[in-house]
């Protein structure tokens, strides 16, 4: 049975109840709209932990005035069912005013690695995302939380906040679910028009050449950058960045390294869409 | 039979097997130099939770560049003596590397309560109190940890943090302890000289007066805060502030209350003093 709650104090309650029941909890924190992306961190979870809790909340602290927070897709009653489906025990939906209530005023913000990439584009985002990630992490107690790749980034600086803070939570790093023809699976992917949806393969286009001349031996990422930045330019009406950077600090790369994080994010219309690769260590996208 | 921890991992170790034998964690985080003051939030401690740890971290973090760090008063053999006699379970004693180890990137920042009275003389200092305490919290779990109300507003910006990032916590504020003059006990009383000892006590005289006036009725927050400043000035060397302030947002009051706080702030030499009361809710000083 899927139990749903949507006060922090129900949460907590129904996280504690089950590690008083000896569960770890295993966390998924979503922002709704569930796809097979999140469903594969649902399977993770279910791995990791006796009881699984799926968290569905729209953080406004994670969204600039300028960005899509509005017309973010709400799909509650499909999500539900969806979680349902899968046996997930509990499911958080609060509303924003019981997660930022009118006194709030704290923050949990990570330093140099939020700084590149999403952070140079939506300089706000992270001190969101590690927030009310924060507060998650403290009304459910998880052993492990599963996040997606496809927000690299994201993944990395949350496990830095939990290093440096001393959470005992494990940040696991989810493999990027894409569709048959490579898409990364996204809620935003919903925005794109028929004419957008075939333009988007551009990214998937770019991260492929990069990773076939990976494997034909090229190393230099100034070079494999600039393979997908070619796909990624001729595809997205405006580009944010195509980097090549190391994957654990972000720090731009100029010599070859054993690993190296393609990340690419472009905007097609209104629509901005993320993806990356791992080069030395994902499989071709 | 008292434990030492001065490893992170044996701290939390030893805090996760008391928790395993149901026993709540009782937390007193100090920077050590322990007095009566800090005896006084181990013996609630004790009466709050079956298993006390103290820990004894000089917070670099918490310390601007002109300040008091270097020369803290540290005095460890002392301090572990002194919490083996009162059977503290457990004192967690950590290196500076190993709670800020050097990718160390993460803060945590309470906003609008931390900005008057001491944020405003000391601008970086609750960023490193909230940041080390949120560390100590997440390493011992405690049900309950013990602050004094001599730092009164590090105990409201710390309350606040707690309730913000939903840790389930309950933050103490014990009563000041006070030597038989009426002094403030302090770690940093030991830098007082003999005749800067005597010009200490006009804080005293101060708070004394303004509860004196409020016992008599006086009511204008701005009466009773000059009838505190008077004594601090004419007995300190340089005030940093002397404020009557709402005890709960720490808004400058104009009109009359059921509750004022009274802070102060005030230097002797290279010793700066902090002292208050709350007039409607402490008894006099």
């Amino acid at each position: 049975m899927t139990t749903l709650a949507c006060k922090p104090a129900d949460f907590r309650q129904a996280c504690d109840d089950a590690r008083a029941e000896s569960c770890c909890v295993g966390l998924v924190p979503t922002m709704g709209a569930l796809h097979e992306g999140h469903f594969s961190l649902i399977d993770e979870a279910k791995k990791r932990a006796g009881f699984v809790a799926v968290t569905i909340f729209v953080n406004p602290l994670q969204f600039a005035p300028d960005e899509d927070l509005g017309r973010y897709p709400r799909a509650l009653q499909t999500d539900l069912a969806s979680c349902r489906e899968r046996s997930v025990d509990l499911v958080f939906a609060p509303e924003p005013e019981s997660m930022y209530p009118s006194e709030f005023q704290t923050q949990v913000s990570v330093g140099d690695l939020t700084k590149p990439l999403e952070g140079a584009f939506r300089p706000a985002h992270f001190d969101g995302v590690t927030t009310i990630v924060a507060k998650l992490f403290n009304l459910a107690g998880p052993s492990a939380a599963m996040f997606v790749r496809k927000d690299y980034q994201q993944w990395k600086v949350l496990a830095r906040m939990v290093q440096d803070l001393d959470m005992p939570i494990e940040v696991i790093g989810c493999p990027i679910v894409r569709e048959s023809d490579g898409l990364a699976l996204s809620s935003r992917n919903r925005y794109l028009s028929a004419s957008e949806r075939t333009r988007a393969l551009g990214i998937v286009s770019g991260l492929r050449e990069a990773h076939d001349a990976w494997d034909a031996g090229e190393r230099s990422p100034e070079t494999l950058r600039a393979l997908t930045e070619g796909h990624v330019s001729a595809n997205f009406e405006r580009v944010d960045y195509v980097a090549a950077v190391d994957p654990d600090t972000f720090a731009t790369r100029s010599e070859p390294g054993t690993r190296l994080l393609i990340a690419v994010a472009a905007h097609l219309g209104t629509t901005r869409l993320i993806d990356n690769v791992v080069l030395g260590e994902d499989p071709r996208p």
